[in-house]
């Protein structure tokens, strides 16, 4: 099953800035070969379920093993049955619902 | 590595009343055997990381056969490795601030 | 409009603990006269839309006031206009379908 | 005080397609004057923190006007007193950041 999911990993204990821990995982999921987009708040992600997921938790196994005592994160996980959708797909379609509007 | 986490699906394209996928959900993690809390606007969820995400990804698998052609769901997931820690631990931790405050 | 609102702040810079500022939170809801119940990754809040944004807003300015450079927020917010809807109406209504479910 | 958000708005009740209401929010939020930029599951915004609360709350008004009988929503929201940051900024620092990875 193909999914689009939108990751935001929020280390703590390790001060007020995140970035390089957020690259670290960027890194992650780049070395598992996924399709993704960082945007100012998170990261969108294509994939295969399991895929994703696997790569999310090596995210954390990183991100623990790179110092940071604890992580909170956030995941919207995207799914559907009725029709494949990329990120793209998702983006024309608001653009074109856009284009119609008064 | 034991991880709390959040957890709320929200099936589209089944009208406007969605309990009884999030029924099905609750089952699907009972099923796993882990500890669960259902609230207003989620469930929280404890146990070992790869544990509580296969029992996710069962929660899809189900709500999808019941019917739903597509879901949006937001997981919020805690870990921490410098110490264990559960769900009444988190909430015994607020209650305990609480009474500290002025 | 009423709303139903889950709420869950996080600062940053201020070490691997966060309670005392979730503390700080929940008085501040509370403070507002609204409904409130606290779980384990967040608290479910109840109320006219504008009353509860009012609430979360004194939050971030209270959370700040106490020393957190950064915070960052997951809220979840649930309208409806169709009928009128309660965190136990939410709550009874998935139990309601948990006991139809074979 | 300045804040970086991140919307997610989801229509419930409408169908499987929500692309139309996504559409009409990002029209609220231009209306608004926000600096905004959509990706693939959500809206990234940056403005005053009443300004881009106020416009969320006319996003889930338009929407809601336009049939919608229930809306489940996702906002993150970043706010700091340490220094300001720009939806650029926190890319580029996350991007500063990968460079100087191994």
């Amino acid at each position: 099953m193909k999914v689009i999911v939108d990751l935001c990993v929020v280390p703590l204990g390790v001060g007020v800035s995140v970035s390089r821990y957020v690259a670290l995982c960027q890194q992650v999921l780049e070395e598992a070969g996924l399709k993704i987009s960082l945007h100012a708040y998170g990261t969108n992600i294509e994939g295969e379920y399991d895929q994703v997921f696997t790569a999310i938790r090596r995210c954390h196994e990183r991100i623990h093993a790179a110092g940071a005592p604890r992580i909170t994160t956030t995941i919207k996980l995207g799914s559907r049955i009725d029709r494949e959708q990329t990120m793209e797909d998702k983006l024309a379609s608001v653009a074109a619902q856009r284009r119609n509007l008064p």
